[in-house]
């Protein structure tokens, strides 16, 4: 067998990954891993963002959009909605809107979560809309634990500033986690696991594991990316969809194939995006959805 | 003469006031401090804001169609556009949009300054877009000053997260400001001169004040609130647009009167924008322009 020819999962299935900016492009990061041989979409829907602070009557309809374009103008096969405010608030707009299996981030965070916590007592962090939905709430007491929510609606801009190893993110990363536990601790909760309940979290992940580490004492709190734990479900339920348990034999790539589109500001996507790929995004295509 | 009987700029006027959120109502507090006669109607297009990450064609778009919500739905004779994005990159568009005089934020603030500065050189603080657009540095150069422009993204976030007197606030805006003190040294300029390019700015006076009188020296900079100097230059128009210097004799009314409508999150807008106006915000009409 060629060493460029393997048995791979989703290896030429159309996954498309959807979220309102670009901060998705860590959950494609994390399927890129596991499938490497997948053709992506990645849709941002950058014209209409931030979904966090918005209603959410408006954001299942610009996700629902959103999804239209991905699966009926881009062929894809499977959706991965890459954005916990939309996961949270749109899930079940998205999946009236197309034909296609979509997951989202909040189901698989919380399942990891329960995998990993010995408590039952879980933190999340979040952006402001997907806290007041509750959905991360839902999903842990669906996995037998009990989560404490809480917004943190400085951390995305800090990113989007490239200050993700700057002082003054430490302090604010240390002020919201110390609110959170002291919340914790009101509820007589001994939380171990801290989710990462926004795409954008991942890139503060060493400063969030330097102030837990500080603040927690004597607990040890790990952290759960749930963009690491969508790209696992994801790679699990495309390989269930493939005929039959046989995959198709491919030529993985040299490049990963992904092609992304975003409703505005293509420069600062392309710019910033690389960031949180971790690999140039090459050329962003400006799509119009309208509004 | 009655005492609620007076003789008032722009009484009984019906004055719209746009924003891309509720930053703007600083701009309508001072209106209503010199107005207090008039008739409000405030626009904030909630839906769609952050515009100061947008593109110029997408932010045209929306400015254009809120403008036309208020002169031809809500009936104002006159426009404020109260958003420093908006009027950097809209206002031509605004201007063809409708057929009632147009008043921008940034040639009040750039006239402002000139009235002010000694040096004639000036800095500028403001939103991504904002700067991206040099609307300021032109406006500047239109009044015989050299301006220096600084993106500030991390402001807005904390404004809105009620951050307004916090010390991470104050490092946050320290580290702008001896940047871009650094930039006019390094550009051999010598300002005296601070103007506050975005309407949330003004929330955090007392921060920029004590900063810059720290980090300035010697130099005395005094800080111009675009907000403030629109306001003047809007009472003056008004008053020039009423028919042969003859002013209506009203009654002032006892409550300012003020219809806020917004294209998303009604419950936000009221419930943050009280601290804009320094006043409630009363009942928040929600209004869909598409999009």
């Amino acid at each position: 067998m060629d060493s460029r020819t393997e048995i791979a999962t989703g290896a030429g299935t159309v996954i498309g990954v959807f979220d309102s900016g670009f901060g998705g492009l860590t959950v494609l990061k994390a399927l890129l891993r596991r499938m490497p041989g997948a053709r992506y979409v990645f849709l941002g829907d950058t014209a209409r963002l931030p979904y966090g602070s918005k209603s959410q009557r408006t954001i299942a309809r610009y996700a629902a959009e959103s999804a239209q374009f991905l699966v009926n103008q881009q062929g894809a096969e499977f959706l991965v909605i890459a954005c916990n405010t939309a996961s949270a608030l749109a899930l079940d707009a998205i999946k009236e809107a197309v034909t296609v299996p979509v997951l989202g981030v909040i189901e698989p965070g919380a399942a990891a979560a329960a995998q990993n916590s010995k408590t039952k007592d879980v933190l999340v962090i979040a952006t402001e809309a997907t806290v007041a939905s509750h959905a991360y709430a839902a999903a842990c007491r669906a996995q037998g634990l009990r989560g404490v929510e809480k917004a943190c609606p400085l951390l995305v801009p800090l990113v989007e500033e490239g200050w993700t190893q700057h002082p003054v993110t430490a302090e604010v990363v240390r002020i919201y986690l110390s609110e959170l536990l002291a919340e914790a601790a009101a509820a007589r909760q001994n939380p171990d696991t801290l989710v990462l309940g926004c795409t954008h979290y991942p890139l503060l992940r060493a400063i969030m594991e330097h102030e837990i580490l500080d603040l927690a004492g004597p607990n040890v709190v790990r952290i759960i990316d749930s963009a690491e734990a969508t790209a696992e479900e994801a790679s699990q339920l495309v390989q269930s969809l493939e005929p039959n348990g046989v995959r198709e034999t491919i030529k993985t790539p040299d490049l990963p194939q992904i092609r992304c589109f975003a409703t505005d500001s293509v420069e600062k996507f392309a710019r910033l995006g690389s960031r949180f790929l971790g690999l140039p995004v090459g050329k962003v295509q400006l799509v119009d959805l309208g509004g």
